[in-house]
């Protein structure tokens, strides 16, 4: 009954597309290949395939999440973040402070 | 009579411990998480929860594979690195540019 | 009219403060720095110092130059991102893909 | 008379040839280089140039900064490692862990 969609009374209008709502299909499909690769990695492993060939699927599965991470990114500064500018005042403040936040954390990681 | 040295042409002679086999359950239990977060994103999109909480998950998955592909690249170089210099020429040649290169390519992604 | 929107043709107009000028000596003295450490590390190749205390030198040259880029990263989204999202249109779309491109090569670097 | 280039087996030597040196007027010149990206910066930020220029300047001083750390890397794996793996032990185990930790500085900057 309810569902995933109750309002989040906090970051959110009862709607709140969270920005990557247009693109959220092809997500979803990325994210599903990144799945299969962290299990193909797994497998690697319990085979004790050759290292060097696992740190490759390991470098090829950070760089997907990396682009992931990016897309989401992007939205988020296109929809959350150009509302709250336009909001102005705090509200802006706090997204600016939790976006530079994330961005920090995906350089440093 | 040394039987290390066995030339293994495609690095997978079945005897051939690829050096983190000592750590393979461990390799394994992290591998597992991992595939468990990467799951858990899939759902944090599906259900479209806030871009910043997805994205501090993507840098946490980041950090779990950085520090599976340090311990596979340490335990590559103790061992199969190592192995390769003692033999010396252009196996170890060989290693060396090997393990450069997924270096790069892990500082790189 | 709207005087915050006369077109700065190179972005470079004299009243035009790019953001980090409040923290402008801040700026200016860790890149002193930096430029120093940048030095050090000549001096340690022309010297022949061990590889290992290279890198090491490196990896905080790199960490430092990280901290100055997402400082400069943070005070461009609070004002000239917000700025532009106010505006809205066209002049935010360009910003904020701007400011992506500029954090997917900080990613990525 | 020119000592600093005397043969060394293991860099426990007074005179330590470091792996590099033979690639070392090119380390330097690529040093200078670096050092000159540095001070570019520091003017940039003096002149109050465009943030997004800046950054595009740091990304490519980070850039510039990785590709000397893995030269370096691939230089001391190349000789001082190789060198101690022959050796074995403990000094190899040493120096297997050195590496390590630097390989893990790098990819963490």
């Amino acid at each position: 009954m309810t569902d995933t969609l109750e309002p989040t009374p906090d970051h959110g209008a009862e709607h709140h597309s969270h920005g990557y709502i247009s693109d959220k299909k092809r997500y979803l499909a990325r994210l599903k290949r990144i799945e299969g690769q962290a299990r193909g990695i797994h497998r690697m492993v319990e085979e004790e395939q050759y290292c060097i060939d696992i740190l490759t699927q390991i470098s090829a599965l950070t760089s997907a999440l990396e682009g992931v991470a990016l897309g989401l990114l992007d939205d988020h500064l296109k929809h959350c973040v150009v509302d709250a500018a336009k909001l102005g005042g705090e509200a802006a403040d706090v997204k600016i402070k939790e976006a530079s936040d994330a961005i920090a954390r995906l350089v440093r990681s």
